[in-house]
């Protein structure tokens, strides 16, 4: 698994799906030209590019794309009614959440998963498994991959007997939220990871984490939180919800929004792709297309780098000015990682959506990692971006595949990876990547800003003294 | 296992779905009611108890249901087109066909998964193993739950090369398909296993048949079969393609045809079921509804009761008269069965849409079976029937969900259960119907017609002197 440590998505020549002056672009994937019927939906959608489309950019703004369900939920107590709540949740019967749990709470309360209004009952849990989507009482569907759910144990499920209410607690025992018309409803273990993972294996990080521990029951319900969900990490200004975001997006005049989903830290390849997706959607006729650069800040697999190590790398890298600051806005995304490749990409578009990007940039790989326990990785690197081409409910969202990028050892710097010259380019794996840092030796000019990397070397050798000091403190094993 | 033996779906009051005068009878799960689109989309087709769409029923005979993608698929050559075709299939690389795949040939040929026009490529296999759906050139979405797809190995593999087109040969070596355009990929078994049953657990009867030993890639294309396939079995005159099918519901001026599927013996409980639902499309206002008893003829697991005797069995029913002959039509569904539960009802059902059934009977637990190692059936016994009323592509079918029927002891007859007086009911699963057999007891008088209950002690009956013969020919375990 070592091997995944870091591997970020890799980027490649950006592929354009339609919608503008570059329509005739071939896309990566011929099938998407077969089947996809986003093809003809986009065509209706507006064009810059076009002069009699031109004057409505303004008016656009604030609906470059719908939220899912067509309005974002908002599960926030307005602060009228937060001391009545908390009152009411007091007399509730009171489950304890553990910290996954409050990661999706706060997705929920947001809107990312509009429009799921709470954790998941059994109908919207079996179409998530099967469809990986959910159709609406309007017929309309939209996509949602992952069991956004809540296990409880056959204790919690005794003590709440038949109330139809039931207040949550974080970890520290602090009411958070109230659930409101439970449904409960079996908890199948195997069913649910087989389902979302397409495998069984054990030593899945997520199924580690939250779910075979968990208990053997799931319970769904209507969620009221009852203030906004703080971590007071020192990071929550990064943690703008869906409609912030929006409103960020129209302060700043965007009339394209293109996401780019991240656990890794930035290095000059991943740039390279996010500005050459700036200049493509400029040729576009696009005026002023904004950057989400939007790491994951949930649960994520312990030999992954930390979110503060991240974020701090991740200002280097716009302070050092390799993304522009003027046309990016940096915010984390506060879904925990489940590392399930083709299903999870499609959370990762979904939530998007409902934050108000209307592009999304797929690597290869997505969310994918080793197989635990064979020597392979756990999905076809192809497959995220073609099952995300796919995805149900996907449609109105424009999906930007992209190839492999890596550093060019001639032009010295990371480029779109040339099958021809191959001998040419180096692939600077996570693992080499710590072993650069480890070995205290630099990896090659023009990989990382130099900034960025010291950070990282930081980071690395605050594990190694960790690690020594843990060795050191161990006992034996003569 | 052998608890599972023999267990139908039991049935219980039908639960109409909307489009008539009882469209205010209750659903078997309020869930329905809540989220399901088709709820909406039926009240806008023929309502035969209506004054005013009376007149239409006769107009209406071809088309009480379209087939997925609007045209029912035939993939078997036209007769003066067939020598020609075999003269090109000889000089192809050829493929030797297990019997499972030449099922599924056979399935494909006759468009039961019309609009699929032969085994999957790719980005088919995607949809349908992540979406049990495929979406259309035209933005329609057809239900597609199960792979049909075909497995080759890396000898194969090689033979095939970069040749577009292969030739197809059952398993003695007779030609019978060639397969045009063809996609090889990778057969990723384990996740293919895991996100069509939601487990990997060893012991699943199609896996072990079909999958384990099966090649490591899978070959997609554009069938073409030679000549309608035969099994010359003496039951060839039971197998009625679809549009056979359909022109019999015509001939019979059905206005309402409503399918059973079934892989075991009749008894009067799954009558009671279909008599009852005739009773109730008349008294929705239909003038004829037609049954389609529709056995499923391909691969069943080693411990089913075998198609012949089925058959058999079948006609004793419909002789006896439990069954009414003039509104039944009995027939074949040639498809080999997974075992694959709420994923693969949603294939028996689909693939009846095809057929022209516009009413689909589901039990509980449909293509369920006990755990392969856990005491505990493989799914939750409702998921099927809930799965099904929620699948996308399958708006356009009424879904007849119903209860358990068992053996009323006072009553002494199968009967609708009864939850206020259970302890007069009695369930006489597979295993018990089996020990009854073998002891050459009677089952309750009123379980099954006494000349369909004899085909199958005769049958069980042959199975013991097999088994005695077997254990007397095997050397001896001391």
């Amino acid at each position: 698994m070592a091997v995944h440590l870091l591997t970020p998505p890799l980027p490649a020549p950006l592929q354009r799906r339609r919608a503008g002056p570059s329509a005739s672009a071939s896309l990566a994937h011929p099938l998407h030209l077969h089947l996809h019927p986003r093809l003809r939906l986009t065509t209706s959608r507006p064009v810059p590019g076009r002069r009699t489309r031109r004057a409505m950019s303004s008016a656009i703004r604030s609906s470059l794309i719908d939220p899912d369900g067509g309005a974002l939920v908002d599960l926030v107590a307005p602060p009228a009614r937060r001391a009545a709540l908390r009152a009411e949740a007091e007399a509730l019967p009171r489950l304890r959440l553990a910290p996954v749990d409050v990661e999706w709470a706060h997705v929920l309360a947001e809107g990312w998963a509009s429009p799921l209004r709470g954790f998941m009952r059994e109908h919207q849990y079996l179409q998530c498994i099967h469809f990986n989507s959910l159709r609406l009482p309007s017929g309309a569907v939209v996509n949602m991959s992952l069991p956004i759910v809540l296990a409880v144990d056959d204790a919690d499920k005794d003590r709440i007997g038949a109330a139809p209410d039931v207040a949550l607690a974080g970890p520290d025992g602090q009411l958070i939220a109230v659930l409101r018309s439970v449904e409960i409803y079996p908890h199948n273990k195997e069913e649910r990871i087989a389902r979302t993972w397409g495998t069984t294996a054990p030593g899945l990080p997520y199924v580690d984490e939250a779910i075979t521990s968990a208990g053997n029951w799931l319970i769904g319900g209507d969620l009221e939180v009852l203030q906004p969900i703080k971590y007071n990490d020192g990071l929550d200004h990064y943690r703008l919800s869906p409609q912030q975001l929006r409103d960020e997006f129209d302060k700043r005049g965007a009339d394209a929004v293109f996401a780019f989903q991240l656990r890794n830290p930035v290095h000059n390849g991943h740039a390279l792709l996010m500005n050459d997706t700036r200049r493509r959607l400029l040729e576009m006729g696009f005026k002023n297309p904004i950057l989400l650069l939007h790491p994951l800040g949930g649960f994520t697999k312990a030999d992954d780098v930390p979110l503060p190590v991240r974020m701090e790398q991740h200002s280097k890298v716009l302070e050092d000015g390799v993304l522009d600051p003027e046309t990016t806005v940096v915010s984390i995304f506060p879904s925990p990682m489940h590392y399930a490749g083709p299903t999870e990409v499609q959370w990762h578009a979904k939530a998007r959506i409902n934050a108000g990007a209307n592009f999304y940039i797929v690597g290869r790989d997505p969310a994918g990692m080793g197989h635990p326990t064979e020597k392979r990785d756990l999905y076809n690197p192809d497959h995220g971006k073609k099952v995300l081409s796919m995805a149900p409910g996907l449609e109105k969202l424009n999906i930007l595949p992209f190839k492999v990028a890596a550093y060019d050892t001639v032009a010295k710097k990371m480029a779109f990876f040339e099958p021809s010259r191959s001998q040419d380019f180096l692939f600077i794996s996570g693992t080499k990547m710590r072993t650069f840092a480890k070995t205290g030796e630099n990896p090659p000019d023009g990989f990382m800003c130099p900034s960025g990397w010291k950070v990282l070397v930081d980071y690395y050798n605050s594990l190694q003294t960790e690690e020594a000091a843990a060795t050191a403190a161990a006992p034996a094993t003569v």
